[in-house]
């Protein structure tokens, strides 16, 4: 299995659309959900997994998506990388969960 | 219904201790399961909802135990406040898939 | 002299006010600059130093002025504590000129 | 004048090589240096001024470099885009004093 040693959470938005910007974030959204990138989205951005190069491709595709009919966005990117590793989507929570013993609310948890 | 605008992720990472933190982490994890906030975890940090006093006391717990053995510290902090809201934690991706019209992939999805 | 253990860096922005935003954003450093805290300004934000509550004080009085009259806003925080320490506003930019013997372009530099 | 829209500040730093790190961002500086692009350096980070992919190569740059000798590394990217401006770097202090009417201490201010 290929490498992929790279979490990249990331949240984009513009600052000209108002206070309500789902519209512009959901096409942001369509092109994750179709990059082919393992990922998984909560409600404060989106975590891609994979090497680095994929991942910033995926972001550079959202912005140059919203810059379409955005003046001005504002783009937040955190970045985990560790060599050798894959599956962090998924093991990072479950390992804390281990170290405390009990279930953990996920952010695909219900209200 | 107490309002409760605030949404906060945070991440929490001691630099002194090797590449492998989740035993530092797991201690955050069960101050802020305990705190009474709602809140969710995922790979890259965990988000809280409540006001902004609430939240920030929860952020600033969770640093007085990692400063009891770890001597740096990095942490990084998100906070969308949107007057009037409440329930945000799971209502801003629900959106996002109705604007889709398809579900996307949460964080707590397993692998 | 007391001990400032923590550097905080942070950019607050109304997303409900259009693209330009310097007007609000100016409100926030009329209050670090008579917050009596040490702190320095650039393109991306502010970084206060002090401890962590002094700090986290400064963010939510702006947070709370900017709150008066604005529905939506945005707010991003990276927090760097290392024990002991104190002056590092300037120290750590030292530190990396003198490792690499010639100087940096440094945030308030003329264009 | 080539169109310089984006303001990308980043950090970059190794987890796993103990609280002193400036001899591994120190590389950093000297691969931003030698970049070509614009750029203003502070105490918790870099500024770089250019068109977005400009701004990630030097990023993606700085991110091999230290992965040679690095196993765990965190980054920190936050973008403001704004369609047809340049000069940012520092034109957005000037206005925020402008607006105050008094000069405001920035990142190269001595101690």
């Amino acid at each position: 299995m290929a490498d992929k040693p790279v979490l990249l959470q990331f949240s984009m938005t513009p600052l000209d659309k108002g206070e309500s910007v789902s519209r512009y974030v959901a096409r942001s959204l369509d092109i994750i959900d179709r990059s082919g990138l393992d990922y998984r989205t909560h409600a404060m951005g989106t975590i891609l997994e994979g090497d680095l190069d994929a991942c910033l491709a995926v972001v550079r595709a959202c912005h140059a998506r919203m810059a379409e009919d955005c003046n001005r966005i504002s783009t937040t990117i955190k970045i985990d990388y560790r060599k050798g590793r894959s599956g962090r989507l998924t093991s990072k929570t479950a390992s804390l969960e281990r170290h405390l013993g009990r279930p953990l609310k996920k952010a695909g948890d219900p209200a």
